[in-house]
């Protein structure tokens, strides 16, 4: 597998950070996941639980193996410190002073392991006037504007429904990572690197921060209509809707033909994306006009056939009944011992020589404690004595 | 830099494509942007034009180099050719018939250069019954489920504002090739790899997917309130309104603590999360009563303070003049010889020893194609002939 040999210690919790880490795991890397004794990470108690284990904690750390060591003791922080000379990647989500705190600043590491490569998966960045702040996903999509974006042109800005920070975040760590670790095979040196949530967020304002810087003119929320193409949007059919997105003449010409309106080819207020654009609630009816007399998947097949993108707003189960969706196998079956098998995503990235694959399922809590500290050297008596001590 | 010494050839357009070879260009890739002559990519000519250049391009594109070829011709291909063995990686947003149709399939490919890294970024997949339509944005988040998760509660689904299908699978497209290259180095072998926008908006549906899973009930769109977790949300201050996202016991009692509302503290309808979402509209009057009576700056200061994760919702504008984004460097001045300096956004992944950098401006369309084909042996000569004939 790709990313087979890389040993990642993985110091973290909720999504953001167990994201990264999924990442990493599916492709190959040995993840050991540490979680502190009795509770473990608390997605463990999250979402849908189902024969005692929580699906959403499954879905994020398969293909990872759990230890549990208590990072506030001495004794722990020991255990920590002999762990990481074997490790390849240390990745965590804390605040960014709390790793200095607990006695793994950037040189330590650098002491214990010459060319770690250390990710901080954080809120707001390792300097800054929040660089302390707690952060949150809801929090993230805020202060980065990309609530400001998201939302009915007459309605509040809105949140995204899913964690879309925390995923981006988790998402740019992975990457951060993979690319540090090439620099590490050409150069022998590791590096430290920090992706935070508002930052992620803030790269994802695309056109409309480019263009605001442009022009100083704030991008208004449109909702499903395009801020600056038309036609483009919701289109209601005899039993529904259908998306459609020309994004230029020559798919909008394609729309004609595929509607039967190919004398609006000729009509001087749609001759350009800038004249449809100014009349685009005309050219909206002229095309709904039509699209209502017959159904969404009617349409949908003539318009696909014209080369045209369009496609209904799927709700969840017929996402997952869809037949490509199905075919790219995104949502797959995970036998887990003890709790049955477990339905979960699958993997966005599809590499024809080395897959992403599941090589086991999301881990008890400490369920590789043993195995792991006997591999670096500790004997069964002192695993058992740390244990009689709650360090592990 | 972490990808010098990387050589990149870019036949993508638009955003997907060129997003996936940006972030590889910050990060120090040599990336080779192929595009049709006199147009170029559309880009070019979209969002806001000023000294007449697209800032949307001039985001996409810093740090690449631009050549001129028509690919439909043999005389385009055999250049082609004659660049792929120089380079390590291949990137392409074609449909996922196209690079087969124009001779460069796996196997010519392989033949070109054995250890290239190919990454198709397409719709949706390279197999299946769709994988030959066209595709966009607005259409992957539709058809992902996405926008049945976006929305108000009583609205409609909704597109996210910004595009991100093809910020998604831009981004997972670069960790696919870093993650091949990174096996490259370990194995000697390339491998080709595909991303699409369905695939990587379905793996952002987090835990309302796995929930679904689970229970078999599907998740509503909940705008700004958590479809589990309660209080949380949008609360009106004396000024406005914050975004207080307390995601469980310890942060609830915090806010409770912040808010001097230390008496709800012992009240049975608000024990337990599950208490406080079934009561979650009373538990919200409560709180909101006691924003309402201090400004939006006194509410955030004091929340921080107490560790609750909170903040406004800001418009660009806002964003952007914010201390913490500039510290970030989160929008950067890039000097565009002929077109004055230009505003852009900057680099979300920070790496300590080796960090992201503007090389160079996007360029000019063909300003590299002399310096590149020199550099494969092709004359003087030969050059300006292709350039009549029309080929470059």
């Amino acid at each position: 597998m790709p990313l087979s040999n890389i040993r990642v210690l993985d110091l973290t919790r909720i999504i953001s950070g167990p994201f990264c880490s999924a990442l990493l795991a599916d492709m190959g890397a040995e993840v050991i996941k540490v979680e502190p004794r009795e509770t473990g990470d608390p997605v463990r108690m999250q979402g849908e639980l189902k024969e005692g284990l929580s699906w959403y904690f499954a879905n994020y750390n398969r293909n990872k193996k759990s230890i549990t060591l208590d990072l506030y003791s001495q004794a722990g922080k020991d255990v920590l410190a002999r762990l990481i000379p074997t490790c390849d990647v240390v990745i965590e989500n804390f605040r960014p002073d709390i790793m200095e705190k607990m006695g793994f600043g950037p040189e330590r590491l650098k002491q214990l392991k010459p060319d770690i490569v250390h990710c901080s998966i954080n809120g707001f960045g390792t300097s800054g006037p929040y660089r302390d702040r707690p952060a949150f996903d809801f929090i993230a999509q805020a202060m980065s504007g990309f609530m400001s974006l998201n939302g009915e042109a007459d309605g509040p800005p809105l949140r995204a429904g899913p964690p879309i920070s925390d995923l981006t975040a988790g998402l740019y760590g992975a990457l951060a990572v993979t690319t540090a670790l090439l620099r590490r095979e050409r150069t022998g040196e590791g590096d430290s690197v920090s992706v935070s949530l508002l930052n992620s967020m803030v790269s994802l304002l695309s056109f409309q921060a480019v263009n605001y810087f442009a022009s100083g003119k704030l991008p208004p929320r449109t909702g499903n209509d395009h801020g600056i193409a038309s036609p483009y949007g919701m289109f209601r059919t005899r039993d529904g809707q259908v998306a459609i997105a020309p994004s230029n003449d020559t798919f909008y010409f394609k729309v004609l033909d595929a509607l039967d309106l190919q004398h609006l080819k000729e009509h001087p207020d749609f001759a350009t994306n800038a004249l449809r654009f100014r009349n685009r609630e005309a050219i909206k009816i002229l095309l709904e006009a039509r699209t209502l007399q017959e159904t969404s998947e009617y349409w949908i097949e003539r318009l696909n056939r014209w080369g045209v993108p369009c496609g209904s707003v799927l709700s969840l189960d017929q996402v997952f009944d869809d037949p490509q969706v199905q075919d790219q196998e995104m949502a797959i079956d995970v036998p887990h011992p003890g709790h049955g098998t477990i339905r979960m995503l699958g993997f966005p990235i599809k590499f024809a020589q080395a897959p992403c694959a599941i090589q086991r399922p999301a881990p008890e809590l400490g369920g590789h404690t043993d195995e792991v500290l006997s591999a670096v050297g500790y004997s069964a008596d002192e695993i058992a004595h740390m244990r009689d001590a709650g360090t592990i």
